[in-house]
């Protein structure tokens, strides 16, 4: 069925909102996950608004809570997000960190007592349209292990970076530290077939291709090594950093059992001409068209902003089944 | 040959002294490239002596420069490295910068007119040694192309990254994002001997074991796509936000012909306390308790540490042909 953006906002929002969910934190959660839908990021889209509503009726998501932030240091926004959804907290940050980057030339947003961070290319854009460069980092519950080691520590722990283009749409980077998507893994024990062999290991640290014995297991990091490597940093950076819940102690973020996960992300954003004085929108773009001067390289980000372009002009696509599994909500 | 860790950078010292190279510059510049050979990582360590003396000779280098700071903004310092070595602007940093980070929670130094970095390890260490936390990224001349591309427009653009422990040494990340170094490449070629098909692409970005086809293409990024789309956040970083040359326009750094490479880097330093308002360094322990109890699992950070320890008391082991290749230097 395909619903119009703004339909598809009202249809999720009222639904949050006749569980008890607060109605400005409704319509913050609803644009998120429909933005994410219409970026073709599914995973992150309107699937999860069943397992989000279910953690708001159990109270391991507080409905109602409203983040507040506190300017700890000159250049750091300390933001608690109360147990509440990732959303409100990522849009105060996106309000408040611009003016205070625009006087320090950097400054950070730690956000603590958080959950799903979502799409996190849609919240470094942000900064981006804003004419700022902004770097996110997030924890996850865990999933992959310390190179050499079996037991999951870190989440998948994402990395999103933007940078303003002169004349031209920012470049957005957002990659989980993962080799795919732990998504992908779960997609294949449910259809009972094997996942390739560098995906991920079993419980005793072994490459496998049996999904079932990935999901009890450790995802692969990207580049081996090097992606657990950076995992690590992320861990500190966003969860050591902010405050938060480490990777190896959060909850589900797909169940309703347990404490809240109390997740953390950490953003960083800096003023581009800070250091320069001016001009480097211009020398990116520079940057960028060097890139594209080889027909088969993609610029980053320019696929998910043409897919959300081209929804906001002919509407979503929504399966059935999530369509009926939202309706089972209200 | 062994030499005290003293005496190394006495020979290397004065060789610099001896072709017009400032003395404190010298000390600098012998200080970084001892620490380094001590470190383990002789790419980076003695064997540079020579080209980096053709480089001031030619006056690619210049040997006399002093690095000026600038604070452009509260949280920003410029820092020109005036075409002289990496090292002297780098220690300017670790010199001034601390202080900022601890009235402003974070600060970034932007280091443009630069040179080889080094071995970042040892930089971003210092910062932690000081109770902080820090981040740095560098570029480098071009060895690596954007996903799906063939011209190489990335250095293999390095991360390093420390974080104080309480009670023991710090966490310390230090990455390239190639798959493998292109010192291994370089040498496969030297000795005639193929390399493994994941490590690089030939001209026409097909991989390759043959090592001088692939001295001519492209390093293959860590993490495929992801190492490539990292590459370019450092890219941006590095050069794009510090003024300086991006690394598909950079000269080399092994040969003395050529205008400087003007490269750049960027160190963000951050309090790690800044938002938690204490205890983090603590809450970094237990997470590198945890990651111990795997046998198999290394702190990062801690082998390099060993073994200039082992250094600082048994000296360090210099081969013959780099000793003589010094000599011939005075």
């Amino acid at each position: 069925m395909i619903l119009s953006l703004a339909d598809a906002e009202h249809l999720v929002a009222s639904t949050f909102a006749d569980n008890g969910v607060d109605a400005a934190v409704a319509a913050s959660v609803a644009h998120a996950l429909v933005q994410a839908e219409a970026a073709g990021q599914s995973g992150h889209g309107l699937r999860r608004v069943p397992a989000y509503v279910k953690q708001v009726r159990t109270g391991k998501v507080d409905g109602r809570a409203k983040p507040v932030a506190t300017l700890a240091k000159p250049g750091v926004l300390a933001i608690d997000a109360r147990h509440g959804f990732a959303y409100p907290a990522l849009d105060l940050t996106v309000e408040r960190l611009p003016e205070i980057v625009r006087t320090q030339g950097i400054a950070l947003a730690a956000i603590h007592r958080s959950h799903h961070a979502g799409v996190m290319a849609l919240t470094v854009e942000r900064f981006a349209e804003q004419g700022l460069v902004a770097m996110m980092f997030a924890n996850a519950p865990a999933a992959m292990a310390p190179w050499g080691g079996r037991k999951p520590l870190y989440g998948t722990n994402p990395i999103a970076f933007a940078v303003p283009v002169a004349g031209g749409d920012p470049l957005v980077i957002d990659l989980a530290l993962s080799k795919v998507a732990r998504g992908k893994v779960m997609a294949a024990a449910q259809k009972n077939v094997d996942i390739p062999a560098d995906w991920a290991f079993d419980v005793e640290g072994r490459p496998t291709t049996d999904a079932d014995a990935a999901m009890k297991g450790t995802m692969a990091p990207a580049g081996d090594a090097k992606g657990a490597a950076l995992a690590l940093m992320v861990e500190v950076l966003a969860a050591g950093l902010t405050g938060a819940t480490f990777s190896y102690q959060a909850s589900s973020l797909f169940d309703e059992k347990g404490p809240p996960p109390a997740l953390g992300h950490m953003i960083i954003a800096i003023d581009p001409d800070g250091a320069t004085g001016g001009g480097t929108s211009g020398r990116i773009a520079q940057l960028a068209q060097e890139m594209g001067r080889e027909d088969g390289v993609r610029l980053p980000g320019r696929r998910g902003l043409g897919l959300r372009r081209q929804a906001a002009e002919q509407g979503i696509d929504i399966p059935q089944d999530v369509l009926k599994a939202i309706d089972d909500l209200r």
